[in-house]
């Protein structure tokens, strides 16, 4: 690599470092480079509890920092970095932070940064089993490692457990791949699911997709109905099953079979219902195997999203969410929410991959190789989105590898045990409600409006708006709210990695502080 | 973490290992679990070109050697690196490999390792621009200044050159988002491409789709026609315009016009166009400027795959391949083939964000703020397939940053000049010939059937096949192939990164050795 010195206005010297052999990929500076990042990363972490969870800068705070034009000259590895820590970090929303309450935690580990590290390094593209056989047979492997914990049936294994002696049993067509969202996990299935029901229903190419209808709670992840749009099923014919405090915001499965059995009736095609386990706004259960009953009635094709709380499915008490698993087509979990996996890491699981690749194969003839044609492989692009792929399955696999079974449970425990605190601390206090019960490690919770004698629920819901606003700006803490009934409720997701119980206890402090100042009119 | 001996048989040890802290993201450990990973892609890397490229494992050799179930207990992560070396490596198709010349490279660098690898450790999802606008600047700002280099109009950049002082001009929309590949590109523009066609229509829903019609060159990637079938288009409504020698198999676009005005004048609806700069087949280009042209009679999107190519469009030597993306309407390019940067990383820009989040935007609550509310921001999922995302634009800009634009050209025209050199060496040989001129750094050529006086053109292919089939079975080389114009073709890939030209020597010995073995009638 060229130094900045080497870059003088002299057009000899210009023309030797232009003429110097570049080595972008030198083993010297690759440890070097690495190195630097490591300490940057060490530094990170050790501070990172200490900053402001939520950036204060505005919107185009960066572009007046960095240079707008690409650099000519190469510059010391040094100056990138030294950017990273003085522009970068600084406009960053620490998703690290043990003070991180939002959304769903990003979980992380040691064991799956290095395994994504040498992912990077190695950089293969493992479109089919040939360009890559260790990556194919090593994501197969850390699927079905994870399909054991979660006591999946034997049917969504690569390789049952019952025939790992005897090898890949006769008619076996399970298996899983690793994606990078949730999103794609849907949009296959659904493409899947819908060609199924075009063939099934006599369509004429695509024409009865107008007759397809696919069902989902309310509930249910946006990116569900925006993956139906993607695969192109008609709005009007995408069914969102309204929930209530009834079923604790989970998916009726009687309106489920009602929906399904009213579309049917007017020549519709049910097609595809999407089950979660774990909503993202208040972690509600859909039932599964009630799910799976109601669809088999019409043959729809049903996915479980156990996106965050399917993590939990490791843990046997835990387990029984996942009730009825065997009966539904296909389910989709994200290590790198709630199993120390750093993004990007979906796993899915089909109990018949042969109609994920009936929609889904393609077989260019640059492709085209010995194993492929055998059969004796899936090539892992006939079952995503793209053709090229990183190898995801190693960072998986070390986590599995490294820490056990033992330690993953261990946790997640802790997490549930932290928030059960928490719940417990909030339940304790009479100005504050849990808003819906705590399924794992996520509080929903709101400022009641009994809170002071004078308060309507509208200054409820004005006091909750003020509270979040404040803890956010306040560096301190970060959540997210959501809507459930109607009602503004502030979400308290526990389980960021570096997050100990006292960062909960602190955050608590900071919201009963935060509430007495705004009950008593303080200003911010 | 526990240690092995944490894992005793004892209950009470057992129980003590239990209830000690697991810290999976201790600074300590993280920083000695990746100080073990450099010390691997060191090794690695230094090893690499001594082990043969291609493995010689069978279907099913990893589950014979790592454990089928997972651990319970936690283990050393020596023993996860231990196994990576002695079960993953030896089953692994090596990419980094100078002898690998099949697909395209997989280009990497240091800057782009450490970049991923700073990404993995922060571990933010940018979903909104709140999420991280760190990530959501730099992201833009990385985009920008690829555009810069690649010199597209302003109408595609996020701060167009011209307004950079004043801000965002009123009334720009065009900006870029970084997806994981090429196909995810596609699948996005295709989707808002038919929206808009729909509603032009006049379409109840989505039953007008089976008018929509969808054009590309025969040559053009299989996962085109895929994500086609992903959005829903019908199978019958997607034209794939033949290709011969006459335009070295680059889309005709006199072809295209007639096909788009037959579709028309019987009342189909033309939408969408891909053009591909650099097809994977052979690296033929389509006229960008005439393809558009021809659309632009019917309003049909316009869409440039430059996802191998593009990257030599920043030396302004190849920048006319380009030469019309002003009239397009959105185009992406890979970093992660041929720019230096690892998977995943693939560039789209559009000249109207705006028609990308018509289709894509979704708001639920949770994800509401300030921010995305005031307008001032894009939020990336709006752009996207799913909703979380890896922070690629880092390790994008610190490609840049570091190396600057003259030593990215200077490893473009690198590869390029070792491609002619082979090129030439190919040629200088009478029993070979070049199939179609090249391009950029990709030579197809074959043993030509008058390379023995009594060659045929069915022996000629069976040779061919059978010279493939050796030189990758050497594990001194790995090439694929490809048909063109019905004939079996070798693709010759340069510009693996720790590639020189010794490598391709090396490789273009063992063609030529290993052919005259072939014609000899030797015995493999």
């Amino acid at each position: 690599m060229g130094s900045l010195s080497g870059t003088s206005s002299s057009l000899a010297a210009a023309f030797d470092a232009d003429s110097e052999r570049f080595q972008p990929l030198n083993a010297d500076d690759v440890r070097s480079y690495l190195h630097k990042a490591v300490d940057f990363i060490y530094d990170y972490y050790k501070s990172v509890e200490s900053v402001p969870v939520l950036p204060s800068v505005e919107p185009g705070y960066l572009a007046r920092q960095l240079k707008s034009a690409p650099p000519n000259a190469a510059a010391p590895f040094d100056v990138a970095m030294h950017e990273l820590r003085e522009a970068v970090v600084p406009g960053t929303t620490h998703w690290a932070s043990p003070n991180f309450f939002a959304f769903f935690p990003a979980t992380n580990s040691a064991a799956a940064i290095a395994g994504e590290l040498v992912a990077s390094a190695m950089n293969t593209v493992g479109f089919t089993w040939q360009a890559n056989p260790a990556a194919a047979e090593l994501e197969a492997l850390a699927l079905d490692w994870l399909a054991q914990l979660l006591l999946l049936p034997d049917s969504f294994m690569n390789r049952p457990c019952s025939a790992v002696v005897a090898g890949r049993g006769a008619g076996t067509r399970g298996g899983g791949v690793i994606l990078g969202t949730t999103s794609e996990a849907m949009l296959v299935t659904l493409v899947a699911a819908r060609d199924a029901a075009l063939r099934r229903s006599g369509s004429d190419g695509v024409a009865g997709i107008t007759r397809l209808t696919v069902y989902a709670a309310d509930q249910t992840h946006s990116t569900f109905f925006k993956a139906c749009r993607l695969a192109g099923f008609d709005p009007a014919n995408v069914r969102s099953i309204p929930t209530g405090a009834d079923t604790d915001y989970a998916l009726d499965p009687a309106r489920l079979l009602e929906a399904m059995r009213r579309d049917a009736g007017a020549g519709l095609v049910p097609t595809y219902v999407c089950v979660t386990v774990g909503t993202t706004s208040s972690n509600a259960v859909d039932p599964v195997g009630a799910a799976a009953d109601a669809a088999a009635e019409f043959g729809a094709w049903v996915h479980v999203d156990a996106a965050y709380a399917g993590s939990a499915c490791i843990c046997p008490e835990f387990r029984h969410h996942l009730d009825g698993v065997e009966r539904v087509d296909s389910l989709s979990l994200s290590p790198h929410k709630w199993l120390l996996t750093c993004l990007d890491c979906t796993c899915l699981w089909v109990r018949d991959t042969r109609r994920l690749t009936d929609s889904l194969e393609t077989r260019p003839e640059y492709l085209r190789n010995h194993a492929t044609e055998s059969g004796a492989v899936t090539d892992l692009k006939d079952m995503q989105v793209g053709v090229g792929r990183r190898f995801r399955g190693l960072k998986l696999w070390m986590v599995m590898r490294t820490y056990g079974a033992a330690k993953l449970r261990q946790h997640i425990r802790s997490d549930v045990a932290i928030a059960k605190v928490f719940e417990e601390s909030v339940r304790a206090d009479h100005r504050f409600e849990v808003v819906v019960p705590r399924n794992f490690a996520l509080v929903c919770f709101r400022i009641r409006p009994s809170a002071t004698a004078s308060m309507t629920e509208e200054d409820a819901e004005v006091a909750n708006r003020e509270l979040m606003e404040r803890l956010n700006k306040s560096g301190r803490a970060f959540l997210a709210n959501t809507v459930i009934g109607g009602k503004f409720v502030l979400r308290f997701a526990v389980g960021s990695t570096l997050q100990e119980e006292r960062h909960v206890r602190n955050a608590w402090d900071l919201i009963k502080m935060t509430t007495t100042e705004i009950i008593n009119g303080e200003v911010d």
